[in-house]
């Protein structure tokens, strides 16, 4: 997705050879009309899939969620990391360990708002060492859901997050693949025929 | 807001006298469809106040900002809970006691996304205890940021978050009030003129 190539271009900041910060429109200040754009992007990547839910996992991944829902016209549902007092105890869970924050944490979803039989896109802001995203399609396999597949806004391809997902068979779109990158420049894997589909 | 008021009643679920569940449309499942109407009617709100940023905290109060950011084409900010490694030290910070975690964080925005001047409109899912809410406040008023006002999705009336901001001189609009609830139903308080300015 060539216009988000380019922001993360012009706005982004890399920090060292695996961390790159895009809080300046994507996870802390936001563009929404970028998001809106990535929103459809995926919906348009997975458009013959008839979805009927989009899962992620607050709180980066809420706002493509959010956008992908509004192109694909079906509610998104977003994991919680905390459980919530007017959060039900019938949920599905999942272990997750964060690297950028260094802890291991609980994700839950109701099980009331993911059904048996939905056709389920995941979505999440970065594809990296795929521990969330993995968290996820294991909710959407212990739900009996259908999960289509995944989208993330920006996978750092030098991870090992997509071969993890593939090894599970698992259909990815990510919207800006990142071979590899330094301070002084990002390398983008091109888009191939696939990501037209 | 007719459209929410009506949806809290028929998908809205009240545990008790002081806690309302509306995890099945609002923060936990989201209807994204209604999620853009309140940002648009957030926006219809405050069409006339020049508001150059939304302003909210992670994570339920990020669909509704993002809704806002769209309908006022600003881009918005939300409040991180907890600190990512690629998060700068250069933050302003609030401390926050939450009533339905039982538990006080400590809530940042970079200083970069919140400059001296600009025009914010801080919203959030629930104005209740205002807790939140009054750390959003002391952020932008730390940042020497001009606060529009506030706007809540759901604000429960009969607890102290709308005197504290009040108090404090705070144009709050909020969709949809309530007065007081119980299992067996909900009392709004009635719109009043000034909504539609």
């Amino acid at each position: 997705m060539k216009v988000l190539q380019e922001r993360i271009c012009q706005d982004g900041n890399v920090l060292s050879d695996t961390v790159l910060k895009v809080d300046a429109f994507l996870n802390h200040q936001v563009d929404p009309k970028l998001a809106m754009q990535i929103g459809e992007e995926f919906a348009k990547r997975f458009a013959n899939e008839q979805i009927t839910k989009v899962l992620t996992i607050e709180a980066s991944g809420i706002q493509f969620a959010m956008a992908t829902g509004v192109a694909l016209q079906v509610p998104f549902v977003y994991a919680k990391k905390k459980k919530a007092i007017t959060q039900s105890d019938d949920v599905y869970t999942a272990s997750v360990h964060s690297f950028t924050r260094k802890e291991t944490y609980l994700i839950s979803v109701a099980k009331t708002y993911l059904q048996p039989g939905e056709r389920v896109l995941i979505v999440d802001d970065f594809l990296a060492t795929g521990a969330a995203l993995v968290g996820l399609c294991d909710i959407v396999k212990e739900a009996g859901a259908e999960l289509v597949g995944v989208g993330a806004v920006i996978e750092k391809s030098f991870q090992e997050g997509r071969g993890l997902l593939e090894d599970r068979g698992i259909a990815i779109h990510s919207l800006a693949r990142i071979k590899s990158m330094s301070p002084e420049g990002i390398e983008f894997i091109e888009e191939i025929a696939i990501s037209k589909s």
